[in-house]
């Protein structure tokens, strides 16, 4: 200590691993506003699997001896121990997790912990950090949509017999299975949860080993790091691997679209649920009451997840203007990824969860969905195709039946108040089958090519897309 | 007791204080999905100041005694004591402060407490909290900024004698004082506070008395409650008061205007203390090190200022995105407001302060502003001009010195480097004084209309601004 | 010219008024990309307004002679003349409408035109036009505002006597009149109006002088100049000048909240207009049909304004990402305002109209509403304020009459069919008076407050805003 | 048509295809409100190639003859040479490109034209086009991505041995390898093009057959038209295939991250150009003068690029907040996605291809690289790194070197002017070499791992791209 006094610059206080070359200590307010310890410190079961894979690497690489390994290894295991278990207490001085575990850890063994950080910068091991973390969030994630599907798919099949209009511009259109109805869901999620494996493939890239931003200068095997993390490719651009939050916004981006079509789904259930609609029941114990108004019932839940949407949104934007003309490589700017990226991930994930154990307690109006079907001019599109089979020019028997349509309204009566002399008022292609024809069980059931509505396609979509899951879970 | 058991409905396990028409308990995923209380319990001083004022009116009404009002404010006075001293226990049941708060009070002083609710509703309840938090939060903004404008006067006035070069497109252009590019961020608060003074006084209508969305059935005279709030207006129509969220984006985008300043500046910062800049020395307490490089010195703070821009601007499309579309009046998607409000005033907020800071603490490299400013081409323009005055067509005269500027570059070598020959051998109009007139400090003093850099000007308007700072804070 | 080729430099093909110091021309790739002239030229008339005004300026400071200065106007009015009749012919070097512009009068009136750019650049020439534009734009977005609002208060009065559910969460919550739930969106627009008013006095700043970005070296007077383009204040730092683009980002965000508030009203008119709802009737001539479903009549006006919200908040959110970040002063990036801003307003207006000729044509239908009104549990808080004028505190009264509901909801009856023994085994306080008092009307004119939805609380809220309207237009 | 004129309903005025059933005409203001046409008319080749593709599937479903087929097929040509030669006529009524086709088509072929839409509605119509459209603009996309790659892995390899400072926090950080900087951007582009080739996978799923929502009702083989069309899968459930646009929302990810890239590196250029960096130079052709500063030579070029950011930025979130909350199935808000999509891809080709000129004629300034990499501390990590080849923990080496380097900036002095003396005085473990390992060369050298900056990694890095480009081009 006597002899370190002496020595030029060793008289300031020194309060972090890099202050070698600094007069003054960082202000207190520099301190609050730039550390991300309350955010990051969720990372670190990842830091401290990247800190063991990097140990041994260097062990390999001759860089550290196997006494010295076993050192650290052993120090590293304390501190998750005293993470794990809440004990491991915080300094001051600690600007971001891996300096608290890099602190914690010479504390702990002496200062041969200061030799874990030995060809190896924050930015590359935040690179691996947050690869990581997303790497688990994203299988969770995946779960969670195939969870959702499922749920989505018992619904459909426990209600296969069910009509339901279909609506285009949230008017009566068609006639529709209400499964056919759920199993576009199923259908948007499956398309979510390709986004996420490609970008589950994109993120199958071990940073360590980018140094700061150029390399390292110590001859560990990057791939034998790689395959310890269970990584399968190696990042090949030091500058671009520090950089690189590609990965980030891929994965935002594709959660975006995750609430995106959560927020439809939620929309059609705050409408389903409305006095208007009545199509569905929401249970009880997903809705809550109003503090004055003492009848509601208020379909909370997907309100929330629709409104959410919002959040995720912006958490994309932000992204995506932080790295706006951003120079190379590493910018401080980069700490704003977590933030976003954790609530992002939490937010769907909660999104989806809340969303399943809704759609498992809905109660399905039958009585309802088969009324609204079979009311209105959900048929004339029926009508306009029975002429067509007569040998009409589809266009032409559309503008007939628009304005049998249009004779009906006048008269306030439904199509299926028409007789045959009515119909063959408007043309004389009309038979007697006509009135047999048109029917809304007939109109489902002619929707029988692949991807249409009618019962044996559909019965026939959610076996297939029970078997992708059952594959792939 | 007994009695009521015996009342239909009454057998059922009462959790919530609106779930008498509901027959089962809120599901423990949706209690935690749709609860506010994390968030919202910062807003209890404001919760707790509406409901004294709500208390008052209703007295005033006639809908509570003497006594039950003094009661009831008693009440609320033990509940804000408990909040501020920590000691309010928050119950699992409670969905938001205002629940936490009623249901304490109900505690403490018996189901008087539940009198306190009538005529209102948790709808009109948390339109007023947030108006009154954020009344008191653009004021502590406004207090930022000005301070922030302070820091940036003081740096200038004590640099009025500093030339520097100025840019567009980040090529150097003409030389302008320091000072006067300093200002320009004054001018750009300024108008950030002038947004914000414009946000206020349309925050500023109480919008208690509009119950859940139709009104409130009870006598209560409403201008009462909002002078006792220090509204000057209250809210016209009761639909509209329930579902307006205009305010709060309003404000956010006020703030994303703020963010993009400082971003500017931080940017301009970032440069300035570059090696190829060298314009400036942020403080060794406002910068951070590397943990590989033992040289680095980085700027930190104006980096992530410039990176928390991106943050901001996402909590703004984030509520425009909740709004859009929601057919009125309440919806449980606004609940989505707060937490985007409360992050961005905190985000901008701590960045002003951080970014005073590191402004006062800034040191001016004069040495390389004069020689930055002298070299180069940037008095280009002034030769253009000296042309005019000697009745060239100013488009002609560009188009000369055009020729100049590329004979110079040509033969490696600056306008200052010219003798009258050479100006000559491009136009007869060149005389004697040419060279006398063309000068840092000509050019410079030359900009003498409003708005100009010329040094008199600058001077005058760090008065006239010094004096906006005092007449207004 | 002989001579002129004698000169060092001027062998080269000079295709651009400011090519003098340039070896090469522009690449063909360049022009295309860089080209501002297929949008800017809509700004002809505010380039010309500004040039007229510059030139008088000039005159003034005595830099243009009063001959030179009359040859000067007398060419932009043949400019002008030209393009508004569409014989003003572009040539392919001309990047924007100033330089355009320029060259025509330079053709016109010979080297004399050279004399118009003396003292100004493009910089603060474009920050000049798009002021004017905005100022007009503003003007004219103000009256669309204004005229909806009309409509919105001819057909609120016009239904003064029809009662609706008011709606919470979607779910039907108390009744309230018809022209209460217009005339929510009249206050939204006034509002809106509030912003644009308070954007046009910050837009009220004239930059002109301000030069490329350190002022003018010409002894214009600068208040002079802003008095003929009838602005009432000059810009005061010529950088902060040619950088500024808030009045910009400050209008789209305004525009983004008008459509924002639109949107909510499209998406009712999308409800109402749907067969669950029914409750008007959009003209035939504002919904287009079906290419397939003969009978469709489809809302496709609100769907559009609805889908058309998220083109101006990406506008918004445009110019906010370009921005960030961007040092002083003027950066080639800031020409992507322009584009956003006339699309966003054009966007906007359009939106307007087409919204104030719907609102006009819609027809209400009265029966439904009644219907919807009448029946549900609308009437449950005044039962529940009904025993709070008999002394039961609100929050009892509330439990109370939530198990009322659910009793009703068990015997799937109404409200309407409860009789007093009914009421009374829940509570001994109803009274005799308690089935007179809950009524639909009494619920409608109990809420007397202002802000409240009783008739007359609503007719003096559109006398009101008629008497506003009258005032400012 | 005298018969017909007796027919109900027929007697008003008929102006479309689906007007049957409305009694009044469009509003003027409707009809050009709701027209895409001027936008879609770009969708007319396949829009053809749809059309003729649907009218062979439903010939081989027996719904058209083989002669309605032929007549069909050829007007369907006649109007495609009208289309390419500018002949065609656009109509007033005429709302879209599709029904713009069909209306010529049944003109030059008569009624039988109104067969080709059978069991076809617009909403799978357009889904379709889009998705051609998409297919074949992302197939260029990616040819502009690969010639941009080239043109960086030609100046790369044309500059292998140009060191240059390589910067984190834009500080000078280490000496990289210019090539080594040119080829992070190819590793962007390389994770571009794959987010590309995944959206052209989920893109691959053909549409048409699903009709307005439901299907249809005539046995096209659905796999037939797909083969036709080139697809190799086709849609699932028909409601999702017209309600679908994650397509577009995926594609405008791609694109906003490719812009995000383009950004980073114009911001580069745009300093690198600057007085102050001056590491390269940019051909006159890229850049533009200044209308008042005759010396100017402006980065136009990647200022615009790095502007034009924002506009695709914001063209994303415009798409994402369109189908926020929005009911299944086809709405009519979904006519948004095509200006979006068709701006964003015209804008980032161009902007690639603008960029890739630049490359290609950038000159780099070996001289101020090399004097930039040289001077500094750039090699103070060499030398904590020979500490620990001498046995120094890292940590401890970091720090002594730290104080190194704030002894040599007390006193003025660079790293190469220290003794071994000096080196010394802070630590016994210098030894001889320490002088002759810490060069810039070495510290290049020795960043020899995968990834890192050595002269030999990037050269096999270079060739390792170029094999790609080859083989996937």
């Amino acid at each position: 200590m006597t002899k370190k006094q002496k020595r030029p610059g060793a008289a300031k206080p020194v309060s972090k691993p890099w202050s070698g070359r600094f007069r003054n200590r960082t202000h207190r307010l520099v301190e609050t506003f730039t550390s991300s310890l309350s955010f990051d410190r969720r990372l670190y079961p990842y830091d401290l699997q990247g800190s063991v894979a990097h140990c041994k690497a260097l062990e390999r690489a001759g860089v550290l001896s196997r006494k010295e390994t076993a050192q650290i290894l052993r120090g590293l295991e304390e501190v998750r121990s005293e993470l794990e278990s809440g004990r491991f207490s915080f300094a001051e001085e600690d600007e971001d997790i891996h300096m608290a575990i890099e602190r914690r850890l010479t504390e702990l063994i002496g200062p041969i912990g200061g030799k874990l950080h030995t060809g190896r910068s924050r930015n590359d091991q935040v690179a691996l950090d947050v690869r990581l973390y997303l790497r688990d969030a994203l299988g969770a994630l995946l779960d969670s949509l195939r969870r959702f599907q499922r749920v989505l798919l018992e619904k459909a099949r426990a209600h296969l017999d069910v009509v339901m209009p279909g609506y285009t511009h949230l008017q009566r259109a068609q006639p529709v299975l209400f499964a056919h109805h759920l199993l576009a869901y199923v259908e948007m999620i499956e398309r979510d949860k390709g986004r996420v494996r490609d970008a589950l493939v994109r993120l199958d890239v071990m940073p360590l080993g980018s140094g700061a931003l150029a390399g390292t200068n110590y001859p560990v095997d990057r791939t034998y790091t790689a395959r310890l993390l269970g990584f399968t490719q190696v990042s090949e651009n030091s500058l671009d691997a520090v950089s690189d939050r590609d990965f980030a916004i891929e994965v935002l981006a594709s959660l975006a679209m995750v609430m995106m079509h959560l927020s439809r789904l939620s929309e059609e259930l705050v409408l389903w649920a409305s006095q208007e609609f009545q199509f569905v029941d929401l249970p009880d114990s997903f809705c809550t009451g109003s503090s004055m108004m003492p009848q509601k019932k208020n379909p909370d839940v997907p309100e929330l997840v629709r409104g959410k949407t919002g959040r995720v949104y912006g958490h994309l934007l932000a992204l995506l203007t932080t790295l706006k003309g951003l120079p190379l490589s590493y910018n401080r700017d980069l700490q704003e990824d977590k933030e976003a990226l954790f609530d992002a991930m939490s937010t769907v994930v909660a999104s989806l969860e809340v969303s399943t154990e809704l759609i498992k307690g809905l109660t399905v109006n039958r009585a309802m969905l088969a009324k609204a079907a079979g009311s209105g001019y959900l048929l004339a599109t029926e009508l306009a195709d029975y002429l067509v089979t007569k040998g009409v020019p589809f266009r032409q028997a559309h503008v007939t039946i628009g304005r049998v349509v249009r004779w009906c309204l006048d008269r306030k009566q439904d199509l299926r108040d028409l007789t045959l002399a009515d119909l063959r008022s408007f043309s004389d292609r009309f038979e007697k089958d006509a009135l047999d024809v048109v029917t809304v069980e007939g109109a489902i059931e002619r929707k029988a090519q692949i991807g249409g509505t009618a019962r044996k396609r559909v019965e026939a979509r959610i076996k297939a897309l029970e078997k992708v899951l059952t594959l792939r879970s």
